[in-house]
């Protein structure tokens, strides 16, 4: 996993925020990236329903309504697996040894039950939740 | 985060199981690897007080019993950080924009709430709970 999680979720939080039509420069800026890794996100939030691009007047909107947008479905939109992936296997245990032969299976099982618990959490934790700890942030820091 | 971590839970097994002493050699061909990468993984789980080896006659032992050794104090042994991490954070958002000025206290801070569950279950998670397991996958394949 590289940092495509967090500038996603970044850039919905600008989505959902703005009034004014928003460009991919303005997003990447913000970001701190280029405007063609922002496309290549919204492309992929538009591919999976969660915003809509508006061509005339430039600029993004939300499909879904923050409260109902999970960070597991981001997640899940902008990356390669559907699953969330927290710790490696080693690729070659030998079969020749018993515990060669069976130590994939036992620590996939293992790693598949920690990252489901970081899945549920995931599907637990809405857009909604990002922007209201953003706002109180906000307040605390007297400004804005 | 590469395979050592399930390197290291293979070695450890394999250390808890033999009665012969194992060499770096031995180690490394059931994992898959080679000798040295052995090596340098034994090294941190001897500096964490994990195992020890023995000059003389070759081989490691085990200085915590399985039941009492937790999967997070292998984890700890061998990576760099202290912390289970499990999403990245981009790194370079605007101070100049609201969002970017509080994305990353605000994702860190979920981030890392998803992180300590993860490390909870290491701690709850023993090597001896990684051998039964493989034990009893061993007892329905029927051999050995």
């Amino acid at each position: 996993m590289d940092t495509r999680f967090s500038s996603a979720i970044h850039t919905l939080i600008m989505i959902a925020g703005s009034d004014a039509p928003l460009t991919s420069e303005i997003i990447a800026r913000s970001v701190g990236t280029n405007a063609s890794y922002i496309r290549r996100l919204t492309g992929l939030l538009k591919k999976s329903g969660i915003i809509e691009s508006h061509r005339g007047i430039g600029g993004f909107s939300l499909l879904q309504r923050p409260e109902d947008l999970t960070l597991y479905a981001i997640y899940q939109a902008i990356s390669d697996t559907q699953q969330v992936h927290v710790f490696d296997l080693h690729r070659n245990p030998s079969d020749a040894c018993v515990v060669g032969r069976y130590i994939q299976p036992v620590l996939a099982e293992m790693f598949r039950g920690i990252e489901e618990q970081a899945e549920r959490e995931l599907k637990r934790t809405t857009l909604a939740d990002c922007i209201r700890r953003m706002q109180d942030k906000l307040g605390k820091s007297g400004c804005e």
